[in-house]
């Protein structure tokens, strides 16, 4: 990404976040077309055609090697959600050394929220064979999605070199996990994401014709409250655990970052 | 396409056309949060690594590879930029006959328009080094414009199967283009096309934040006449260009269709 060349600070974090608020709603008014198709989700039913798992997994491991040889999982705000990835065929970019080194990586969780808790909210709950249209709509919204939880990192490191230094080296020193969340919870800042995420959905999730019309909920392509319920629930709680496990080991890294 | 498996209108087709424009708007608007990063179009550039073509065929071909390996090329609505692909790896989905059998290909067309005349509009004149995710938002817009632009199939059958079937007829077996051109044509249905995309443009083109406020073209983030006039001058015609070669060979498959 163009802003890790750039000195890192919440200013330009906040402003990669909001943009990234955008492209989720659209990979998620996206994969809303077409139905759930429950199958591309079940091991038995692709299994019984000699795969081993379901068929969005193996989807998901050809994108990601796609994407592997192409360097993505070099960029240190881009994690994949499957093993076994090839190398990179152009040669390596040299990032900034922005992060402390670490191995985070929340996306088996992701990937069981989006399946329990975002999909069957979002799709029709039947069957319309289209399981490729359908699994590449997923993985546009998981990895929007993973970047997002993943920008944790970079939330908390510009917190720890931010004012409150200080209290954070306190609180890792202790280990206190909870102390950690309560000093990087802004709860003003939460209820304004929420408060833009509603509009975002209600704008960009409209159905539009040729007149103007007022925007009302009976014409949204995903339900009003499910992209601000999805953040408060899940997106939100995941990306600070990503910053509370960065923090709780970044003092074993003081001199590298 | 679950519409597929319908009976084809020019009702359900247009359903299908006017959900595609807000696919192909998402898709420019994602592109466009990229520079424009010529590297990926040069061959020069990636030749000097070893590889044929540019770096966009490369990864282009890549994903085509999996998306061929899913059948996503078996579905009368979705055709291929890149040559040898491999065969799919699913059983074959039956669909209906809804098209005579053809060849009609227009995405070299598409290719050199999309690269001429749209990306260069929407993104900076510059290279911020994300070739891998500028190349992932290529694909996506040039995927959605190509199904857009080879509906004109359906259209085309659909019309030729509608009130004016024997004027179509009479046309066909003069293999009068110009004819077939003018009759195919409905300049309303087109103003009001261009008018629906200008109001699309404006509404998801809008960054967002907490507070109300009038929707302007200072905060686009593609220029607003970009998508209409993208269709009246390319997809527009090249979708009829599509429907009269189609229909100049529709009589040769009487039975078929």
């Amino acid at each position: 990404m163009d802003f890790l060349t750039t000195k890192l600070t919440l200013d330009t974090i906040r402003q990669e976040l909001v943009r990234l608020e955008d492209s989720i709603i659209f990979a998620l008014i996206e994969r809303a077309q077409f139905a759930r198709n429950a199958n591309i989700y079940s091991a038995n039913y692709f299994e019984s055609m000699g795969f081993t798992g379901t068929f969005l997994q193996y989807f998901l491991h050809e994108i990601e090697s796609v994407h592997a040889r192409v360097r993505r999982y070099t960029s240190p705000d881009e994690y994949p959600f499957t093993k076994n990835l090839p190398d990179p065929v152009l040669p390596p970019l040299q990032f900034p050394q922005l992060l402390a080194p670490n191995a985070i990586n929340v996306n088996d969780q992701l990937m069981s929220i989006y399946l329990t808790n975002i999909v069957p909210l979002i799709c029709t709950d039947a069957d319309d064979s289209n399981y490729g249209s359908a699994a590449t709509k997923d993985v546009d919204a998981l990895q929007c999605l993973s970047r997002r939880i993943h920008f944790g990192k970079f939330v908390a490191e510009a917190k720890f070199n931010g004012p409150e230094h200080d209290r954070y080296v306190a609180l890792i020193k202790a280990q206190d996990r909870d102390g950690l969340m309560e000093l990087l919870t802004n709860v003003d800042v939460e209820k304004r994401l929420l408060a833009r995420l509603r509009r975002k959905a209600l704008v960009y999730g409209q159905e539009i014709e040729e007149q103007d019309k007022e925007v009302s909920e009976a014409h949204l392509r995903i339900p009003l409250d499910v992209v601000s319920n999805m953040y408060e629930r899940y997106v939100i709680p995941l990306t600070k655990e990503v910053e509370v496990e960065y923090l709780l080991a970044r003092l074993q890294h003081v001199d590298k970052a």
